[in-house]
Formats: C-alpha cells, structure tokens, sequence
C-alpha cells in the first residue's frame, strides 16, 4: 500500500489552513453543505471582522504549543503570564484546552465564575493587569467531562475570541492543548486577519516527545506561524540533597528508610557536602535533546528548564514562581527563556 | 452568566454518545446535513456491521485512556502489549492518537509500513503474537504534521477498525490520545455494538492531572465503558543511588561535580548503604492522589508505578521492560497492575 493512500480514503472537509488561503478549500468546492456544514470552511465570515475588532486592542499574540502533552505547557503558559504581569504589561490568558482545562488551577482560580458586563463575557482577572478566560469557568461541576467533537469547540473558541472584552492587552497568551487538530486550525483560522506573532513550543528532552514537536514546527511553517521558540522543559530532575529520600530494600521486597543514615555519614564525614543539589536524569536525552532539534529544524531554542519539584508544587497551587525563592532551581531558567521572548518580539516590533 | 449559557450558544451537533443511543441524536433532527455531514451521527450505518465482523475474531477489547497527556499512557500501552504478549495471547495494538503518535516508536517500529493483503490492511508485527497499526506507519516523512480536524480523524479510526485483518486476537488495546473528543466519541460508537471489555486510565499523582481523570471517568460513566481501573504512573522518581549525580553551586554561579566525592564518602564511612534507592517526589501528591480520587469515584485503583528512567529508556528504544533486569524499580508494579486487569476480565468473562 502506497503511504499516501491513506489521507485520500479519509474524509476530505478541511484539511486543514494551509489550503484554505482562500476561505474555502478546494475540497469542499461543490459539497452541497459548504454553506451550513460547521466543519467546512467559511467564505467571508461576519465573525472573523468581529474578532478583528476585538483584536484590535491586543497588542502581542502569542501561541504556546506542544506536540505531546503533559510536557508542562500550561505550566509555561500560567509562568509566562505571571511574569509578563509582574513586568507591569497588561496580559490576558486565553486556554483553548477544552477537553482538559488546566489553566484556572495553575492561576489560583478555581470556582471562579466568568460574568458578563455591556462590553461583553469578562474575564476571571488574577490581578488588575492579568485576565483569564477558560472553559473551566463555565462547568457547573469541575468533574464533569466535555464531550464536544471539533465544531463545538472550534465555536467556543470562536465566542472566547469575539465575545470577551479582553480591553486594552499588551500580550494575549493562549494555552493550546497537544496536537495539530480542531482547536489548532482553528484559533490560527480566527486570528489569520489580525496577525500572531508567533508560537512558543514546549517539549521534554526525550525523543519520543521531539518526534512530535517535529510535527507541531510543520505545523507552524505550514499554517505561517512564526516559530518563536522552543522550551525544553523538565530538563533533568535538581534538588536539594536534602529532599531526597534514601530507601534500603530488604531481601523480603520490603524497604527501609535510611535517609538519616546517609545525611549523618555525610554530616560527620563531608559536611561541606550537605549543601549539593541531586541531579538525575529523568527523560532520556542522549538524542541530543531540543536543542539539537532546534538546530536541525532550524528554529530559535530558548533554553532549558530543569523538572522541578517546587515548580510543579506552585502550579497545583496556583501561584506565581517569581514569587518566593522557593524555585531557586526552575526560576532563574524561566525568566531568561521569558526575556528572550520579550526581547525577540520587541525587535520584531520595531 | 448561566454557566449553562456556554454549550447552548456553541454548534450543536454531535453532542457525543451519551444522547446518540438512538442511532441519531435529538440535536440533528431536522438538520439539512444529517445524512452527509461528516460530524453528524448516521443511522444504521452499513460500516458498523463491517466493524462488527472484523471484531468478531477479537475476545477483549481494552481502552487505555488519560486525561491529560504525557502521564505515561503510551508508554503504558506499550508495555501492557509487550507483557500480555509475553503471557502467550495474541495481542493486537492499535494507536488512534492521529497527531502524535507515539506507538511505533515505543514498539520499536519507525520506518515500518504497512502492508495490504487480500484480508484488508496488515498490521505490523513486533513478534507473531504482537501487531500494531498506527498512523506513524503511513507518514512519509515522521516529522509531518498531520493537521485533520475531526472528521478526517474518525475516518482513519473506522478504517482502523474496519480495514485492518487483526485476525484470532485475545486483547486488542486502543491506545487513545488525551482528552474526551472526537477521537474517543467515535472509538466508542463504532465498537459500540460489539462491546469494549473497559478502560484504563492512566494519571500522575498531582490534582492538576486528577480534575481531568475525573472528567475521563465521567466520560467512560456517560458512555457506559466500565473502567478496568486508575493507573497512577510517575508517582515519585526511586533509582540508584549510583546513578544520582551530585553537583555543589559555587558563589559565582557555576556548579562543580562532586559526585565521586559523595560516594567515596558512604563507601569509606557506611559502605553498606551503597546499595540503596533514592527517592524523590517529583509531582505533588498531597491532595491523597489517584488512590483516594478512585475511593471517591468509586473506580478501582489498580496500583502505582514509580517514574523510573530505566522505564523511560525502555520507551525510547522500543523495548518491553520485563526483558531484561533493568527496569527493576518499575517492573514488578507493572506487572502487578497488568495482572490484576487480566484476572478482572478473566472473572468477567466467567
């Protein structure tokens, strides 16, 4: 069988922006449902001039990707608005993750409500300078499952674009969740008219996660996305020698707490070593890591975040890593990766 | 705002199963589009007795499901393969994650293809008793992104399901990508007539990952597949001590190795304690984890599986963990929970 075979036997409603340039794909040309059919692409859509509209006090767009999933996005996503905020910018936080809103844990606002004013649908602020608009905000019970096929999330994104009243933004974040699908088309789709400034595409070292950052670098040069650039995050596990815990297993399979064993031999024999940071290696990167992928794919890496215990703990607890100095390990690499981005779009702006 | 307003405003079609039991949901009476739409439910749909027959020489049918992603599902999958493989039953694994498929590679089959017989498509062979069929065999080149929206997706699925000789199988398990969409509605609906044993879902210990097991749970409840049970994966990082790396900061920034100086210490001092594991929390299980999120739901949790990255390593190569010794510290816990999923089925088929 021809590999190509394949996508022709499928359906063949949009395939995608890239052949859809010119409103309608070629393949929906003469499809009696063109003008109703909510996977079909439009023609001239009312909507897209009213997200326009909106659009026009927002400064900044930026995307943030992942091929894979659970390689901290929303993570990302939560710290970069944070930082942005505490920058005195004015940001907003768009999470099109429908499925899996993570977004008003990560912002500290769960059972937050969205309220809707004159203007339009409000977002939930964290601060003054910092709104957030997820679905998460609009399910009665937060264990309820969304079970939505694309053109009903493609139609909520579409509301969070035209209906909130974001006001005056200088960076719009929006938290996409994994993949090249529905949600990915279609916010590239809405915002086409009024511009992104590019992607932010988050990955793990190992390469079963870069085979899929591969696709999503595709996906940003095909759709025209600039790549702004990529994170490699839980680089390597570092902690304090201190938080770790020492087990001795025991022939019988059970296992044996000698954490202080190991601390006192070390306190009496090296004290100067107490004070070390335990490095191991979590997600394999002998591949060579983002960065090698970066260079082979030709896009910018911008640095590497090390998996960080206390950062992870910030996220479920919905707080901002700048904060304290309790993310001494993932912190520092956070705000050079956040000012890189900064700078880059400053450059790209002037 | 209602938080009902929300799902009423968005496009109504396909609402997912739960209101399609009638072939047809209530929402696309009337629709123009219902018999051609790609998104709407059909009728007695003449594909569905071709799956049904396809799946009558298939005894099991297992999900594996995640809420979020990058909790190890794949990975999981995979080794669930390998081990039921490895018990002498005949295993087909079939990988509908369309945009990152991660499958191939965990199996150790990038660069295959798939080849076409007069039975329908050949899925490709690990071993005699172990095949697997996934898109990544019919790319062209790995790092395309495959940019479908749903209904080019379910399309796939059904040719998955429908085109595919599986042949005598024991166990086929579905490895889906994260969430409650497009993907999962249609798995569901097309295996509907011909039964799905049940899920496994696959989670990391922290709350952020839970609230969307929770909404996974919700769905399989909503869609009537039981749940086989919760896997907690990654809950804490356990490797050798030996293969910590200890590293001290100096003041001015720079870290210096004194890995050989930690060792050298416990062995001249406590030689004893060379041989022990050291253990770290790497993602924040305070909130009681999958165990007690299960007791509240009311599902059965089939146990914890350490982050090991021996087990990570294992992925990447395409290896099955129980080969060789070591994937010691993951191992054993998998195998636990692979063989409790076995002896529910075999007391359910009873």
């Amino acid at each position: 069988m021809e590999n190509g075979d394949i996508p022709e036997n499928a359906n063949e409603h949009c395939p995608g922006p890239q052949s859809e340039s010119a409103g309608k794909s070629d393949s929906c040309a003469g499809c009696p449902n063109q003008e109703t059919c909510a996977t079909a692409p439009k023609g001239p859509d009312p909507d897209l001039v009213a997200i326009a509209e909106r659009m026009s006090t927002v400064k900044h767009k930026i995307l943030v990707l992942s091929g894979k999933g659970g390689v901290g996005k929303s993570t990302f996503s939560a710290q970069l608005s944070f930082a942005l905020a505490g920058m005195d910018h004015n940001v907003g936080l768009m999470d099109i993750d429908i499925c899996g809103p993570s977004i008003p844990k990560m912002l500290g606002l769960e059972g937050q409500e969205i309220h809707q004013s004159n203007l339009g649908w409000s977002p939930v602020y964290v601060e003054d300078n910092l709104g957030v608009m997820s679905i998460g905000f609009m399910l009665p019970n937060t264990d309820d499952a969304v079970i939505w096929r694309g053109p009903r999330k493609n139609s909520l994104i579409k509301q969070f674009l035209k209906d909130v009243y974001w006001g005056e933004v200088d960076y719009l974040v929006v938290d996409a969740p994994p993949g090249t699908s529905d949600e990915h088309i279609s916010i590239v789709q809405y915002l086409q008219a009024t511009g992104i400034d590019g992607a932010i595409i988050v990955t793990t070292p190992q390469e079963v996660s870069l085979i899929d950052v591969r696709k999503e670098v595709s996906f940003c040069k095909k759709v025209g996305v600039p790549v702004l650039g990529v994170v490699e995050n839980m680089s390597g596990l570092s902690q304090p020698l201190t938080d770790v815990k020492f087990m001795k297993l025991t022939e019988t399979g059970s296992s044996i707490d000698v954490t202080q064993d190991i601390i006192s031999c070390i306190r009496q024999n090296a004290p100067e070593l107490l004070n070390v940071v335990a490095c191991s290696e979590v997600f394999d990167s002998s591949g060579g890591g983002a960065e090698r992928m970066c260079r082979e794919m030709g896009v910018p890496f911008l640095g590497k975040v090390p998996l960080d215990p206390q950062l992870c703990k910030a996220a479920e607890q919905g707080k901002s890593c700048f904060e304290d100095n309790k993310c001494s390990v993932s912190a520092p690499s956070l705000k050079s990766i956040i000012q890189k981005v900064v700078a880059s779009m400053t450059t790209m702006t002037e």
